[in-house]
């Protein structure tokens, strides 16, 4: 049965929605984690640092060596959640593509994952940036195709058109189940 | 020239991603106020009290004289703010539908004002509640048509397959402007 | 009887705290509206530009033109909301000092007003503003001083010791009722 | 050295403000992770919900059998991030208090753990609740006291009448370095 669910997509393509969504159409209980959690989780001055993580004006994002060693330890916690019998959607930006997904592919070893790549269109995307009304502009369109190349999926979504709903109950589709 | 845009809608009908994406695209700096900033605004006790206003298990949002007396003071302070020559774009749920226009329209008087439906099938809207895992699940549906029932705008807009952003264009077109 | 307080202080002196406070121990439901209410209405772009309000690495605010008149129109409506009968406190950052008072003071001419300043020392304000993990480290050593230099007050409290509530109840002391 | 600090108290008893300045001023970056980073990863129905976790108009908070379940994986899953390399800090709310403490001390089993007890008045913290304008007030006080029953600390502070950032200096000198 599935024990983990990856969405990999870019800033503004829908995926906490689709998450949102997984969790009230699939029949068990599933914990959403991401990349936004852990970046709550660091020290405010790693969130503006060279060090962390820092989002430029033009909506790239650098991270750096001290991001990079929390991460790793929080990829390898995020796998044993899973060990321990939670059911875990991971909701990521692969900003380092097929890099990224190697990273999460060797922590899950031995788990069943179902890889989803939620794609929009940049421009939808950063109509939906302007829309929400956050900082960092830029990122949607930074980020759009750049976090797919290279990355392999089981199944794709496109927010362009589909609702977050229809989007998860596509994927809840593929979700295996206990018999 | 316009001074004021109401967005009215329900729940989760895509109003402050309009209104993020107007003040985007409109040439000059809009205010956006709205219900929510209102309901942020009063003592913490009413936003649970049947004297303020209380949300229902079942979606239904129930309004009492505290709020209805605080209200009138907030409408009659944002129409002022025009007056005093901001734009302001209002973002609203008419719960009360023609008598909520009445008392907005009495408050206005006098002022350039493009009235705004926004619309959204309730099974999209209910979806989109979903997807931002908010309390208070039910209100995109109760609130979805009752709240245009009876009300009378210039222009009105459907974002259950319109992006707000492209939604904003259309609501832009008929802004007028000084010459 | 006192219709509008305006609590004047710095970044992480407690201001809203207080407000909160004040709203739970006042026997009339009070709105609590303030400037962090105005800029989150303001245009996205706004709260990143020269025109706007620019919040500098080293805790300097600077406002610009368009702010200022964004401004003028909201102490105006917000002046309009107690005329019509609600009680307002006014949570504000008099970034200009004696200018910002002035211009409230004209704006509330003819209103029962209560000036409260809420100080709090430098290094604890400071220490909370950490705590919070906010961006703009540096605002509160900024402010904490600088917001009250040449204004004029009915009463003042300091956070530095003393909790919002008791603070709030010294307040709660000093509005005037009707009989 | 030291892995993981555990920082338990009641809600409003500030923990999280403590946990801020705790990864100010400690040398290596730390993620502070805690039990409402755990009840915003689960699904909204949780929240609300029997099974899951329910916050009582007292201020009781109800936990089932589905919320012990993505616990105990969550509290396996941080385990595993100190065990990887990331120092944590933990902030919990021991509601079963010694069997509260005994889950973690089992998973955290080989760390090396600082066990922090975060105290602080009924009366002071439910004045902090109301200051914050929370849903869910009684919890301050439901909390104070009940959380440290038959819990052992290596080192007890008190935000009565000390600030975070003094509060945190004291536990940072109880941290272990690698010479």
């Amino acid at each position: 049965m599935t024990q983990v669910i990856v969405l990999n997509g870019g800033s503004s393509s829908g995926k906490s929605g689709i998450a949102g969504c997984l969790q009230a159409v699939l029949p068990d209980p599933w914990l959403a984690l991401g990349v936004d959690t852990l970046v709550d989780a660091m020290p405010a001055a790693m969130r503006e640092s060279g060090d962390g993580i820092e989002f430029a004006a033009d909506g790239e994002v650098v991270v750096g060596p001290e991001f990079r060693a929390l991460e790793a330890a929080w990829i390898a916690g995020v796998a044993a959640m899973a060990r321990a019998g939670a059911r875990v959607i991971v909701d990521e930006v692969f900003l380092g593509g097929p890099d990224s997904q190697r990273r999460w592919r060797e922590a899950l070893d031995g788990l069943v994952v179902l890889w989803v790549g939620v794609r929009c269109e940049p421009a939808v995307a950063a109509g939906r940036e302007v829309a929400r009304g956050d900082r960092g502009a830029g990122m949607a369109v930074a980020q759009a195709e750049a976090v797919h190349r290279g990355v392999v999926y089981d199944l794709e979504v496109d927010t362009s058109r589909t609702e977050a709903m229809e989007c998860a109950r596509a994927i809840a589709q593929r979700v295996r189940f206990q018999g």
